[in-house]
C-alpha cells in the first residue's frame, strides 16, 4: 500500500509538493503519469520511458482485458514487468472506455480520446447505449462487437491480476451534457460501486499489494461534486481520482471544491488531464496526480509542445529550419535532430517520426509538471506559472 | 576516399576478411549495411542503430531525391548528419528504385521489394514502362505522377549532394527474364553510363571524398557476367557493387564468375542480399557488403529471425510464451522482452511492435556477419556455416 507524505504546501492555494511510496520506488508529486495504453507507450521502447525520467505508467484495464486478456497480463507478473517498467504503476478503472470505446462509442463521455481513436463529442445520452444498470456496464468491444459486462467486482478482479500498484474503483463517467437528474442518480450508483469496489478489493488484496483509489464524480454541479468529495472521501480509500469532463475554466473551480473537501493526508489524481494551462491549474487546485494521452497522440500528429506555443511540425515553414524544435530542451530528439528532419520523418509518413515526437511532448510535459513541483518548493509557483503561460499562449 | 585491405583470405575460396577506411569510420568486411531508406531505418531512432553497432547505413537516391529532395539534404550536412548517423554512409544510384518504384512499378526488374512496397514479379519487360534510352531513365514518382528524368550525371549530381562516403554509378537493372540480346544491349548501356557516372563524379568531388563504385549486371549469363566484371572492373572505380537479380542457386555461381575477374583489391558490394544462406554464399563467393530491407521489412510483418529458422510472432502459440525470441540472443528485444509480449504488441498493432521486431532482426543479420567474418579470420567458416544453415533450414 501507498505512503504519501507533503513536503510543502503553497501558502493561500491547495497547492502542494509530496510524494508517494510504492513498493515499486517513489512518485514526487505533483507528478505527470505517462499512458500506456496497452502496456505500451505508443512508439517508445521501455528504456525509452526510462530515458525519459518518467516516475510512474498508467494501462488501461479495457484494453487489457480485451487483449490479450487479464490472464496472460498476470502471468507476466503484471503489466509493469509484462512491458519491461519497473517502477511505479497504476491501471484505471476500464468503466471510462468501456462507455466511450464500448457501446457508447461515440456519445458525449469522453473529454479526452483514447488510443488512436477519436470519440466525438455528440449529443447523444450515454448510458442508452452503454447500458449502464446497477449492476455494472455492458459493452461491445471496439475489436470484434463481442459483448461484455464490467462490475465493480470484476474491475477489482481484472485489476488485481493486472498487478498495478494503483488501482480506481469502478465508477460511472457521466457526460458533462447530461442533466443534473441524471448525474445525481449517477452519483449513487457510483457511491454504491465505490463500496462494492472496495469490499472485493478487500478480500482479493489480503496483504495490502494495491492501494486503491475512489472516483468523485458529479459533472459541473457544486453540490453533487461536494457531495462526492464528502461521501466518497469518507471511504478508507487509499486516494482519490477526479473524474468526468471539465471545461479550462472548470478546473480551478470544480477541482477546488472536490480537493477542498477531500482528505489533505490522500494523494488526489485528475483523470485525463495533459494541457500545460489545465496542468499549472489542476496543481494550484490542489491536485497531486494527472495522466493523459495528449502528449503522445499530439505528437503522433506532428503537433508538437514547445515553451512558445504548440507547432506542427508538417507546416512547410520547418521543412528547412535546421534548428531543434525547441533550443532550450534537453530531449533525446531536440539534442539529435532538427525541425528539417522531423518535417522530413512526417511528411514521409516514417514511424520514427513518432517515437521521436513523443520523446519530445513527453519530455516537454514531464518537466514541465517538474518545474512545477520544484516552484511549490521554492515559492515561484506564482510567478512560474505566469511566465510560463503568457510564452506558452501568448497572452 | 576509401581504403581498403584484406586481413585474411580464405583458402580455396574467394572468401576475404578486410576493412574499409572511410572518412566517417572504418568498417570490418564482410560486413551487412543497414538501410535507412529515407535517411531513417524504419521504426528506429539513430541511438537505437548505434546500439545495435551498424557499421554502414544506406540510403536510397531515388526516395531523398523526391523528398524532402538532395538540396535539404545538402543543406544538413548531407543524408548522415540529416538523419544523426555519424559513421560511413552509402547512397545507391537511384536507378533500380526508378525502375522498381517509378514508371516501372510492377514490373520484374526486382530481387528486392523497397520501403513498404512490394514489387511483384510479374513477366511484364522493364524498359516498356521505364523508358530507358541511352541519356538515362524517364520514371514517375509514386508520390505523386509526377515526371522526373534520372541520368549518370545527375544521379552523380544528387548522390554528391547527399553526401555519403560510397556511391553508386548509374547503372540498368535488368529483369533476370530479359532475353540475352536485350541484357548485352543494356550491358553496352551500363557500360557507357559507367564512364559517364566516372566522368561526372570525378568533376564533382575534386577532393576525393565519396567513394565510387561501378555496377556489374549482366543477368543470368556467364558471358555478359564476365564480359561486365572486366570491363567495370577496368574502370577506375574504387569498389564494385554487384546488381541484378540471383536465385540461391546463382549466388554461388554468377557472383563467382564476377569476383574472380574483378580487382582483388576492392572492396564488392552484392546489391540487395539479406538472408542467411545468400550471406554465407555471397561471402564464399568473394563479397565484403550486402545490403538488404529483408530484416526491418519482415520485422514489420512479424517475422523474426532464431537461430532455429524464421517464426511469425502473430502465431498463436506464442501468445503466451514467457521466454525471449532467441534464449542466446543478446539484442535488447530479448535481453528485456518476451515471445508473449511481442505477441501482444503485434496483435495489438502497436508500433512498438515494429521497433522491438526490427532491432532484433538487424541484431540477428549484424551478428551473423560479424561471426562469418570471425570464421574466417579463426579458418571456421566451413564448420560455421555447415552448423548454422543445418540449424536454420532444419536440414
Amino acid at each position: 500500500m501507498l505512503k504519501f507524505s507533503i513536503h510543502k504546501k503553497l501558502d493561500g492555494t491547495l497547492a502542494r509538493a509530496g510524494e508517494i511510496e510504492t513498493k515499486n520506488g517513489k512518485i514526487l508529486t505533483p507528478a505527470f503519469v505517462t499512458v500506456g495504453t496497452k502496456a505500451t507507450v505508443k512508439s517508445l521502447t521501455s528504456e525509452q520511458i526510462r530515458s525519459l525520467n518518467a516516475q510512474v505508467v498508467l494501462a488501461n484495464t479495457y484494453h487489457l482485458y480485451l487483449q490479450p486478456g487479464e490472464d496472460i497480463v498476470a502471468k507476466a507478473g503484471g503489466f509493469g514487468p509484462f512491458m519491461d517498467w519497473h517502477g511505479p504503476t497504476m491501471t484505471d478503472s476500464g468503466g471510462f472506455q468501456a462507455f466511450s470505446l464500448g457501446a457508447a462509442f461515440g456519445t458525449a463521455v469522453s473529454k479526452i480520446s483514447t488510443s488512436d481513436v477519436e470519440v466525438s463529442d455528440t449529443s447523444v445520452n450515454p448510458g442508452q447505449l452503454a447500458k449502464v444498470t446497477d449492476e455494472g456496464v455492458t459493452f461491445k468491444s471496439h475489436l470484434d462487437g463481442s459483448k461484455h459486462l464490467f462490475t465493480p467486482e470484476s474491475s477489482m478482479e481484472i485489476q488485481w491480476k493486472l498487478g498495478a500498484d494503483m488501482i480506481f474503483a469502478f465508477d460511472e463517467c457521466t457526460s458533462p451534457t447530461a442533466p443534473y437528474d441524471y448525474q445525481k442518480k449517477s452519483l449513487a450508483r457510483t457511491y454504491e460501486w465505490a463500496k462494492r469496489s472496495l469490499e472485493r478489493h478487500e478480500a482479493l488484496d489480503t496483504e495490502k499489494q494495491q492501494s486503491l483509489f475512489g472516483v468523485v464524480q458529479g459533472g459541473r454541479y457544486q453540490e453533487l461534486r461536494e457531495e462526492a468529495a464528502r461521501t466518497i472521501g469518507a471511504l478508507p480509500f487509499d486516494g482519490f481520482g477526479i473524474g468526468g469532463s471539465f471545461t479550462k475554466e472548470d478546473i480551478g473551480t470544480a477541482v477546488g471544491w472536490v480537493n477542498a473537501l477531500l482528505p489533505e493526508d490522500k494523494p488526489r489524481h485528475l483523470l485525463g488531464i495533459g494541457e500545460p494551462l489545465d496542468l499549472f491549474n489542476a496543481v494550484e487546485a490542489g491536485c497531486d496526480l494527472f495522466d493523459c494521452i495528449a502528449p503522445t497522440r499530439m505528437a503522433r500528429h506532428g503537433t508538437l509542445h514547445t515553451k512558445d506555443g504548440r507547432i506542427n511540425i508538417k507546416n512547410a515553414k520547418f521543412v528547412d529550419q535546421f534548428v531543434p524544435l525547441d533550443e532550450d530542451c534537453t530531449c533525446y530528439t531536440c539534442t539529435h535532430h532538427t525541425r528539417a528532419y522531423l518535417a522530413h520523418l512526417f511528411r514521409g509518413e516514417e514511424m520514427t517520426a513518432a517515437s521521436l515526437a513523443s520523446i519530445h511532448n513527453l519530455h516537454f510535459i514531464l518537466r514541465l509538471v517538474e518545474n512545477i513541483r520544484a516552484s511549490i518548493l521554492d515559492d515561484s509557483f506564482h510567478q512560474y506559472k505566469k511566465e510560463f503561460l503568457e510564452r506558452y499562449y501568448k497572452k
